[in-house]
């Protein structure tokens, strides 16, 4: 098995900025600032996009919340797949951008 | 009630071109061709963005297996909300985006 840095931080054993924590979920602050607001909703345990998105389940629910609390005038929760997608982590993860306009998203 | 066209397009009242449909959730091509993959992931019921990602079921279910059926290189799934989402439909939908390179997501 890979070292997995999502599956580090959902044990708390790489630091990161936690903004939402339930007993399966997690939402901490992306490192990068393309937008005032970038954060992570993860599920703690390690699984596949194909595998959140089959079973969304509380990540769904913590992403929303999270999002209308820091997003007050809206934003995009979404979630990259493979090459094309430009997806960089394999421990599934949904993006919650916003806190400017967002424009078109494709 | 106001009129939705996701909804009459549920019903199939309205014409699409659909690509997959369950039993609560339906997957149609979107009007707009930004990209070469442009689909919609529907609840048939009228439901919000904020409940949808409350309790996504079978919806991302959907959305995850036809995105990979038609987008094998990868794929971006995605909802937006709000004026900063630029959402222009209250009927909760996930935009399944892919057919080519899609660069950065902000």
């Amino acid at each position: 098995m890979r070292y997995c840095v999502f599956c580090e931080i959902a044990a708390h054993r790489e630091p990161a900025d936690i903004i939402a924590e339930t007993e399966h979920s997690m939402v901490f602050r992306n490192r990068l600032r393309w937008v005032p607001v970038m954060l992570l909703a993860i599920p703690k345990e390690h699984r596949s996009q194909a595998e959140l998105w089959a079973d969304m389940g509380e990540v769904g629910e913590l992403a929303v919340r999270v999002a209308q609390e820091q997003c007050p005038r809206g934003f995009r929760l979404l979630s990259n797949s493979g090459y094309d997608g430009m997806q960089s982590q394999d421990h599934a993860h949904v993006h919650i951008i916003g806190g400017q306009f967002l424009g078109e998203y494709a």
